[in-house]
């Protein structure tokens, strides 16, 4: 099952997405069958969703005749547009990205021991169709880093691998665009991540029903149809129970919280001379599953 | 003029703390005699809070008689307990702070030429008198830093220098209590400073009208009745109007966001040998014109 936001007739609201990918159902028709009260926010709708309710959904789409929108009438919206706190990131997750930034100026290097983890805004996150804003005034050297999105689906502190899965909800992707100038020069990751804009998610959010665990999915990046990143989840240096147990040590990961796990190999700062994004270009971030992410950076 | 965020007969509520320091007047009560809605919250309140707002609080405290609670029936909480992105926080804000982690091994060896940004997670924020997680399974380096955290009043993206006065609402203290062996391993400093109870923050927030601009105050941090830290804001190596400038190009700064604008010399890290945090420690942090704020590490 797919979960979408959306735009229609001027209001923003969560349904679910079938699988011709081409209809939306709206929550508010699923709900109001239910006789439940319907919850105005994807972020309500995860924090509701138990396994019980998604259960309920699927009989009740089953047996029930709904109101049902054409994506194109709408406009799809990244599906967490604002989340309760930063994405967590992790950085170099993937042993070819982590070799292809080894003697670059401002990393380090080594190939990573421990998970490195940072933050990102997402104030709001962009969606499918939307425009990265070029920044021009700070930066020329925008990159791009297709990543696969874990949604925490409950609350949860020092968390065993094996109950890892319990706590997902579903996955999306990221482009995890970056300054990499400004990345750079404040030492810390933080800022060149988190300009405006440059939190691009979606087109969906996969529920874990649909997704095998272990997570083993071909991720691929694209820019103006030319193949850039071409990898397998399944190459990840720390997978997915590791960074849920790890990262909830002493920390309490929270329905919701949105947690990208790294790009492979093939960004623009893994080539010589570099390929940093230029206005007008296209991005197309394509996981198998999941679906395909597609942005413009501003002319 | 001080606002608190406390919890009164089991509810949480905001109030303006008088000058004496020791009586409360609660919000709804102002608000009632000016005719308008209670905020919730402290960032409800942040979002109203207008130079014409402030005011007519003012007004209406002279003129007005109100319900008074002593400090001692309530328990004062964090201001924002729980913000609505991370903290935004500075590394080596301070000359002599910079110095003093040279040569320490994650550290660089040089005194930042930019503004080194990162952030931290609130979730809750704990308040004045609470009590941090000694978290002894995962780490025996918990440090203290005393900060002056700046509250942002409304948005602004590429705010001006000469600007950023007009961007603040006020002023509260943030120990960004740190677990040195976290924050080293996983290279980006994001974990380290995130575990639960890792952010208190408090006891109130002062009001940008009693703080004189360009911020220059006295900070100080105490261990058990030791002084550990003693230095004045006037020492930052980048400035407020600097950081609110510098950080808000490109990335919208937002209403209710917090600042922590760095720690002065005389961290635990900084001495040989290490003066790291024990259990039943008692960490005071004070700044002038703000208040105390007092902290006690799980026996």
């Amino acid at each position: 099952m797919y979960f979408a936001t959306y735009k229609y007739k001027g209001i923003e609201e969560v349904g679910v997405v079938l699988k011709d990918k081409n209809t939306i159902i709206p929550m508010r028709e699923i709900f109001k069958s239910l006789d439940k009260k319907t919850p105005a926010t994807m972020l309500e709708f995860i924090d509701l969703a138990d396994d019980e309710l998604i259960d309920d959904i699927k009989n009740a789409l089953g047996k029930n005749t709904y109101e049902e929108i054409e994506k194109e009438k709408v406009k799809i919206c990244a599906p967490i547009p604002y989340p309760r706190r930063n994405l967590i990131c992790l950085g170099k997750n993937y042993l070819d990205h982590a070799k292809e930034t080894i003697g670059l100026p401002g990393g380090s290097d080594e190939i990573p021991k421990f998970p490195i983890y940072f933050s990102k805004i997402a104030d709001p996150a962009i969606g499918d169709g939307d425009i990265i804003k070029k920044h021009s005034e700070i930066t020329d050297k925008i990159d791009y880093e297709v990543e696969l999105a874990v949604i925490i689906g409950r609350d949860g502190i020092n968390i065993k691998r094996e109950e890892a899965e319990k706590y997902i909800f579903g996955y999306t992707i990221v482009n995890d665009i970056s300054a990499r100038n400004i990345q750079r020069k404040h030492g810390q990751w933080f800022k060149g991540k988190s300009l405006d804009t440059f939190c691009p998610m979606g087109p969906y959010i996969a529920h874990k029903s649909i997704i095998d665990f272990p997570v083993e999915l071909d991720i691929m990046c694209k820019i103006n149809g030319e193949v850039r990143q071409s990898s397998n989840t399944k190459h990840f240096i720390f997978d997915i129970p590791y960074i849920i147990s790890d990262l909830s040590k002493g920390m309490k990961l929270k329905a919701g919280d949105i947690i990208i796990t790294g790009t492979p190999a093939g960004v623009g700062l893994g080539f010589k001379p570099f390929k940093f994004l230029k206005p007008g270009d296209v991005i197309e971030c394509y996981i198998e599953k999941i679906g395909t992410l597609t942005n413009k950076i501003e002319e």
